[in-house]
């Protein structure tokens, strides 16, 4: 059987699949991992591209999915439904992507890997390099919340603070990676770590318990989510003759938005500090790649404040008993928005995830 | 139809049941709610005893179960399972329990619930007041972790501090619930919080990814989860003729051991300080009824060193890559040694719950 092979998200260009490639070697643009006939999750293995290997896994995905129906009301619209993606093993989605990403690390022969990331990327990786036997180093800005450094030590990882700017962070971890060639586990550019998030989108499809969703509007930072989603659901449109699949909306805080600025075609506005650290990300790899599933969907991008943001976790909490990450709720401000703006009709089916648990980031 | 019956643990005097009642009027002893011919979830109505009544969910239960191979193979057993309790919507095994009591107070007319405990089931109860659109008041000991606290006020609980003893927190819950005319929501005395957790026995029964337990082996506190466990395998062995159901094991600390203590017969211990806050019960309510369910599955209780809690910890993090609070890490020494003292054989299946997130108590 043929390996992995990866197609560049730019040039469109096909190359073999491996760990080291993270990049379009033709164009520079990154890549993902070509669609192959299987999909989806099979215990003990997963198939990933055209390649089988041995899973590693601590009981991600399956979330359950809840309706809230008092938030819907504030909102003003009849079918709101939350996928508890808090509920993975380390408390977030990024779960789905690091048991894959491991996984291809551990199956090409690797016993150490690296990652940058001081939040839920961080923790995920650590844990699932502990699961499957490898030593994992976090590379993270010297200014990093204790609490979260303190997740990613407990599963035995290696902590490496970085001073300076978040870029001088992910460049030190590159280094590192290379010059030691170790496997390089980002949850940015690896395409492993993105076909690993596409198991939320067929989970939507697959579940005979709730409405299929008119609309699924994501938290963006780096876009894992959102980009694995609309793969997943693109493969389903493909396979099934589905005529159209639900609409993906991005949603990011005003203070950080450059996918809503290039979905806009605006300028950039200067970077600040959010509330919403899970999508604190100035300068996403994937941007244009999420713009082009955005408008893949018939989707929009909207920015929302941090006040609103803080006010709908507070409801979140308080209205549904739901404890997320400030990133988590900023999704309710946008739904708010995109049914104000009328992309959102009132009788339609919205599904949003709740990416993070707020126990990480208590405010 | 019937509404639900109460039994008795130790006069067995049957009587109606509601959330009022709970204790025997005979003879004191805690109650159980009189089996039903229907069990189980089924949503959006709930099964508790003979009464149907609107679920009040937020996802809880179907939680995974992963294979444990190297801290198995430190143990020196082939076969260990955990199911990830922690996993659940407030990060531990409490909101099965809670799940049942609010949608009990919600039926019998109540908008506001009384609970005394400042860990794992006072931001469970919270959450599902919440969701349930009821206010919650929580008593604590003034002395509760800030941490702890924060969970609790996020989903908009009330919390009373109070001074002294663990007793007197417990004595001015009640006393503010009856003074109020309010519902108790007592994870120890309210049979309809056991009727809760007896899910965990039904998924272990459905589950036929993994083998099924030769041993389950429970860290008890007030035993919600063990009598829970005990009162679903007994209904599936009267129901389908099982031969024998797995052995039921309680793990407690050294430090706080009254369980062990009245199993073994021996004169119990002073009670001094744990890190496993979670089963740090000095005196629990159900002791007797714990002792029965053990003998009644050929179980046994053994004590554990708080040295061994927090090295199984760390082991259970970096081997595996899960975060457990110490409670959790706890029934790892015990299971240790009931292979050291033959009660568990080598190649038997034994499972065990991940009882709550290390997010909620990071030491």
């Amino acid at each position: 059987m043929a390996g992995t092979q990866f197609i560049c998200t730019g040039c469109q260009a096909i190359m073999p699949g491996n760990m080291d490639t993270l990049r379009c070697p033709v164009c520079g643009d990154p890549v993902d991992i070509l669609r192959a006939d299987t999909g989806g999750f099979s215990e003990p293995q997963i198939a990933v591209g055209q390649q089988w290997m041995e899973a590693v896994t601590l009981g991600e995905g399956r979330t359950p999915t809840i309706k809230l129906s008092r938030v819907a009301e504030s909102i003003g619209i009849s079918s709101l439904y939350a996928k508890l993606e808090y509920l993975n093993p380390t408390g977030s989605f990024k779960d789905r992507g690091s048991a894959v990403v491991v996984a291809a690390a551990k199956a090409a022969g690797f016993s150490e890997v690296v990652e940058d990331s001081s939040g839920n990327a961080g923790a995920s990786v650590s844990a699932y390099a502990a699961r499957a036997g490898m030593k994992a180093h976090i590379f993270v800005p010297s200014t990093a919340p204790e609490a979260k450094i303190r997740q990613i030590q407990a599963y035995g990882a290696q902590v490496h603070p970085i001073e300076g700017t978040r870029e001088k962070v992910t460049e030190a971890a590159i280094n590192f990676q290379q010059s030691r060639q170790l496997a390089y586990a980002s949850h940015v550019l690896s395409p492993y770590f993105i076909e690993g998030t596409k198991s939320f989108a067929y989970e939507i499809f697959d579940d005979d318990q709730n409405p299929f969703p008119d609309h699924i509007v994501i938290p963006v930072g780096n876009g894992s989510l959102l980009l694995g989603t609309w793969k997943g659901f693109t493969e389903f449109r493909d396979v099934e003759q589905m005529k159209c699949g639900p609409k993906i909306h991005a949603v990011q805080s005003e203070e950080v938005m450059p996918v809503v600025s290039a979905f806009l075609g605006k300028q950039e506005k200067n970077h600040y500090e959010t509330v919403a650290g899970g999508i604190a990300v100035g300068s996403p790899a994937r941007k244009e790649q999420i713009v082009q599933a955005l408008r893949a969907t018939n989707g929009q991008a909207v920015g929302v404040s941090d006040d609103d943001i803080i006010t709908w976790r507070n409801s979140l909490c308080e209205q549904e008993g739901i404890f997320a990450e400030p990133t988590s709720s900023a999704v309710l401000a946008g739904v708010q928005k995109l049914v104000l703006q009328g992309t959102i009709k009132r009788n339609e089916v919205v599904l949003i995830p709740i990416t993070g648990f707020g126990l990480k980031d208590p405010l």
